[in-house]
């Protein structure tokens, strides 16, 4: 007899991402892509990097290489609390394997199956993919330009296990959340004893101005926090933390050593040496610059190339998205393989809902493409837009 | 109000980790640890590291420190595709954040709440950590010295999602399966139309001579494959690896994906690096070497040490552990503390099985400690266990 292999009932609620597969046909070479959340690569502190690995391995390399604790490394848990903006201790700071498995403690912690949990509209494909497969019952906000609607929030968050949302720059829409919104989301959950899971992944990433303090500065024991070094130094060392409560923390630590006992040692060590002497305040200010003129390329070739087609985008204020609308009657899925075929890629929007989405929205990156694929990428796009109306 | 936060049941059921705790004790400077499952770092190849650091950043630099794709590096699943003794395809390997994280995937993609899952008596304490969230029913094999009873796994295995096993120099035991052990396991699961999964973190660290073929290699659609990195290069990396059917795989990727979207792209090229021009066969023969002398010392210190006192110990054949037994009416936890007060700690037995366990049980480790301090150490457990005698 063959093995009978059954598959648990989340597995079968674990789909294959249609994005992936969509996206696996624009990986073809000369593709220019705003679809992928690369980060680009001209912003690798690769240098920093090469001597972090030769310090650690020097001084300490038989430390580096070995098992170590579930929380994380010492050094880079205090520079954490450190650096944030409200009082953190170091003991509340757990160190993950990239801030996806954040999502994935959070959603083993805190969801039963057929619980609600409350998300944006759109929101983070990656944590729809998190929390799947702990059998939630996902539940979309009514959101606008500045994220999650207030009054709906009050109306859906009875009975909710919590609040998932991405308040600066968010992926998929590079929207972000104004002072006022993010304070009366903070009392619209602390009215409805709503927990709220805060994901700020791209926080540092502002253009002009810093985006007001988080949600969870502003009642830290009703928040768990979410953060990456993936944005603001490289995503391939996959380190990114939690910050929650003390309460919770003891949960979270054993779900990440039933996960993977802790994350890499060395790539601890290697952060934690590059992050010493102020290294990312020099580092960051890069960052935003260029991201910042990558945007404005972006939106100029919009303005120039979009003129006379029915096509809506937003101006995001940092981040590495934005999120454009096409013309009644066209469809960002069906639209795709003709971009394609034109030579560029980008995300369709309704990947990023919970549930229907808005077939006629778009993700579009402007980071990884350089500024000139930017320019001939996005008159590829109006060509493919305007075939499309031609219908 | 302040928050209203709800743990999942699951996160009920997750433990703190007795041991865990125990062994914060034994964290004191000074203490003689056999406790720990920490390889030598005496084999850790730092200066192949550095070289490999060095070389990836110099050579690709930014594609190591961007995202990469969920499966793994494909030079390394070629690799280990290539290394395994029977016919694997690449496509059939996903690279993993230790194998740990492989326990973690397979438990969620194959166990749902109340699922039978097989054990052996004892067993791994991380597999029943990651297996635990998924709300299973563990149910223990009866073992002995070579491992799982196969008459009592063919009564239990009717309804079982799978068989978990560790057939070389098992964790915690040390013991290994015979050849005629696994062929009759591997009939017995095939008869029974029983999945098994096999872990294999130890199976490079043989001292006279490799061990029979694995499970998987008998029976690949009916076998998921756990390897890693940690015992043959280091731990810190947080490297490993599942092997699976090909009709399995599909799920295990899209759990991967959820959970940390991949494994650090740097620490998978620095391997594939390290791997290239036969490394591994020069260095592992040095990491046997050193373990099946320091595993001579250790039974060397028993022999002297414990005489006139009725203390059993097997004689492994490979790995880091062995496994012994306290003379009737001295209880391993009871022991710990005293053994601590003396200089030495060890792990009592009762936390690696998934049921009330042998109470007189202990594992100790041969390969952090030196061999100075084995023989210090078990002077100082031997002084223990006399006192404890007397009582």
């Amino acid at each position: 007899m063959s093995a009978h292999w059954t598959l648990a009932k989340r597995a079968h609620k674990m789909n294959p991402s249609v994005i992936r597969e969509i996206l696996k046909v624009t990986e073809k070479p000369g593709i220019i892509s705003f679809a992928g959340g690369l980060p680009s690569p001209r912003t690798f502190p690769v240098q920093a990097f090469a001597s972090a690995c030769d310090a650690v391995l020097k001084t300490d390399g038989a430390a580096a290489l070995q098992y170590a604790a579930s929380e994380g490394l010492p050094a880079l848990r205090e520079w954490i609390a450190g650096q944030l903006p409200w009082d953190v201790s170091p003991d509340q700071v757990l160190i993950t394997t990239g801030s996806q498995q954040g999502l994935d403690l959070v959603a083993k912690v805190l969801i039963d199956e057929g619980s609600t949990v409350l998300v944006e509209t759109p929101t983070y494909l990656g944590a729809l993919q998190a929390f799947t497969p702990m059998e939630p019952k996902i539940v979309s906000v009514d959101s606008d330009d500045e994220g999650i609607d207030v009054a709906d929030l009050a109306k859906k968050a009875p009975g909710a296990r919590f609040l998932y949302v991405l308040p600066n720059f968010q992926n998929p829409t590079g929207r972000t959340m104004s002072e006022a919104r993010r304070q009366a989301l903070v009392d619209a959950a602390q009215a409805a004893g709503l927990p709220v899971i805060e994901d700020n992944p791209y926080g540092d990433l502002w253009f002009d101005q810093p985006p007001p303090k988080p949600l969870t500065a502003r009642n830290p024991e009703g928040c768990i926090y979410l953060g990456s070094f993936s944005k603001v130094l490289a995503p391939g060392l996959r380190l990114g933390y939690v910050v929650a409560p003390k309460a919770i923390m003891p949960k979270l630590l054993q779900a990440k050593q039933a996960a993977d006992l802790h994350s890499p040692t060395f790539n601890q060590r290697m952060v934690a040496e590059v992050l010493k002497d102020g290294f990312i305040d020099r580092h960051v200010p890069t960052i935003r610059a260029l991201y910042k003129h990558q945007c404005e390329v972006m939106l100029d070739a919009l303005k120039k190339d979009m003129a006379g087609l029915d096509v809506q985008w937003n101006s995001p204020v940092g981040g590495m998205f934005l999120w454009a609308r096409l013309p009644e009657g066209v469809d960002a899925v069906d639209l795709l393989p003709k971009a394609v075929d034109k030579g560029v890629a980008f995300v369709p929007g309704a990947a990023f809902y919970a549930d229907q989405g808005d077939p006629r929205t778009m993700r579009l990156s402007f980071v990884t493409a350089s500024e000139e694929q930017i320019r001939i990428g996005i008159q590829a796009l109006a060509d493919a837009i305007r075939e499309a109306v031609k219908g």
